[in-house]
């Protein structure tokens, strides 16, 4: 029997049982012991019974996917966040989709259309870095679909978030700096439209106000997230009259590459220059000098993010903020000074 | 008006035209002009129109989604291959879906029931390393849903594929490292079960034999891809009777972890042991001594597995096998033994 022409019908004659009994098994309903659900489950799957999610959809609106729209897989801060989605949606019988925005607001319009076409029971979005407006998450809200942002949240939309503590860790790892004796501080930041990189900024500039000291234009770098010009960026700080004695970068890769290039100039680290990564990725660990950095727990915001759709899915109307504590890891790369 | 009660009838009374001509335009069919067919889109946007893909699906089959299976998204190799997957799927108009099979076939299995239920065009996949047997790939092939298999591919299967010259590059790496001394060549191999994995080897063994070097089982470590225990396996080395002068690593952050350990004990790189690493890592470059590496073309592997879909999806029933290219990319690393 081809697979594709299966249907509720084949099930009920091969079990002997009524065709609404097996209807009634495969979308759990309670009212079905739970020895013939089992039973028509394994049939189902022996028959490669795929559900008719058409009939299924237009009957109950569940499908048992969620939806995952993220910037970029490439990104490890975002693939470790699937990874704590998946793990929660997986235990809860759910599978996981998930789309790239690739950074564009258009691809993450056309990805929100693609998922609710899938029917998915509720999505999980950070936003991409172009989005400046959210008038296509309404297209969400309209249908009642569930959702959760993370991370890269959308400030004027009323949903459920979870956020790191971004001001927070990046005034503690500025700090951190000042503390080792650093008073002339560079920052590599993100795009500033962006959530997550407008905190970070603030936090940065926060502390060096609280300890008196300047924020200075020249120690500023916007850079993308892709860290294309990070070795034009090194010679500009390099070629300043003053020049930093520290660099808070946005990202692990974007200091890593940064300590190369200073190093070839004969710059030594930390001596000269501190050197503060964000992301805490496990290559930190075995370079020269082993980079300090934030560990920002993604897999943990991913599976707090599942874990409110999840209740959402399953009726409840709470809107819920929460925060995911980052955590400063201290290495070589910004050991004091020595004067 | 709510969008989710929009219509093709609202669509048609907006624009003065017959609910036909709306339905048609959506559908792409060529005799309705172009001219009408940009008003109907654009009003269809406006009103934030989703498409009934209920009605869509039992018309015509189609969704314009591509779905992808890959084992990790945390693996740069897939995140750069999905890359250019939604690269040539964009341009063709389609969306793409992605799900992780986190290396379990069962994941796999669902993934895919998952994906036919919502109705995608066609599907691109890698397999688990766990993926052992192929009975629940024929769902697709029943159905006469198109599907590619790229890089980690399954050989029993009739599709079409793409893949890389896995044999032929670990052979020419091993080369490599003997033309330039090397004769107690060490490898750091992935699970044998895997199409990759096993190929790679065979390239390795069989350069050693063609130059005479014996085969040795305490040079073969295989890990798996999590990197987790390649502190112990550098340990393992480090301790043998006769240390290896050379390892050629499963991938770049194993490398990069076993560089980091030997240096730890005093070990010289390259003048003690040479290394070279797999997927030629952007970080490669930035690492002390700069890692020699294979360039596998990853983002190739995806825009060449989803032109070979979308010829599918168009109406082909080629099965049609490509190859890309890899490179090696020599640095420090493995520069020559010092005697």
């Amino acid at each position: 029997m081809s697979s594709s022409s299966v249907t509720i019908k084949d099930i009920a004659k091969m079990l002997g049982i009524s065709k609404s009994t097996v209807s009634r098994a495969l979308s759990e309903h309670t009212d079905v012991n739970a020895e013939t659900r089992q039973r028509v489950i394994e049939v189902a799957r022996k028959l490669n019974y795929a559900p008719n999610t058409i009939a299924l959809n237009l009957k109950q609106q569940r499908t048992n996917i969620i939806g995952v729209i993220i910037p970029e897989t490439v990104n490890r801060f975002f693939a470790k966040a699937i990874g704590g989605i998946q793990r929660i949606a997986n235990l809860a019988g759910y599978n996981v989709m998930i789309c790239q925005s690739d950074e564009s607001s258009t691809t993450e319009k056309n990805n929100l259309q693609s998922l609710i076409a899938a029917h998915v029971d509720g999505v999980i979005i950070s936003v991409s870095s172009e989005t400046d407006h959210t008038d296509h998450f309404d297209a969400l809200l309209q249908r009642n679909i569930p959702v959760v942002f993370f991370d890269r949240i959308s400030e004027s939309l009323q949903t459920s978030q979870v956020v790191t503590d971004n001001y927070e860790i990046a005034f503690e790892g500025t700090e951190h700096l000042i503390a080792q004796g650093r008073n002339k501080i560079a920052i590599v930041a993100g795009p500033l439209n962006l959530y997550v990189s407008k905190h970070r900024f603030q936090g940065y500039a926060d502390a060096l106000k609280k300890h008196n000291l300047p924020l200075r234009d020249e120690y500023i770098i916007h850079s993308n997230f892709h860290n294309s010009d990070i070795e034009a960026y090194t010679k500009q700080l390099i070629n300043l009259p003053e020049r930093p004695d520290a660099v808070f970068a946005i990202n692990d890769y974007a200091a890593i590459e940064m300590m190369y290039h200073f190093k070839k100039h004969g710059i030594r680290i930390p001596e000269d220059i501190a050197m503060l990564g964000f992301n805490n990725e496990n290559i930190c660990k075995f370079v020269e000098p082993p980079l300090s950095s934030i560990e920002l727990s993604s897999y943990d915001l991913g599976t707090t993010a599942a874990e409110l759709l999840l209740r959402q899915i399953k009726g409840s109307r709470e809107l819920e903020k929460k925060l995911v504590k980052s955590k400063l890891v201290i290495r070589e790369s910004t050991a004091g000074k020595k004067s």
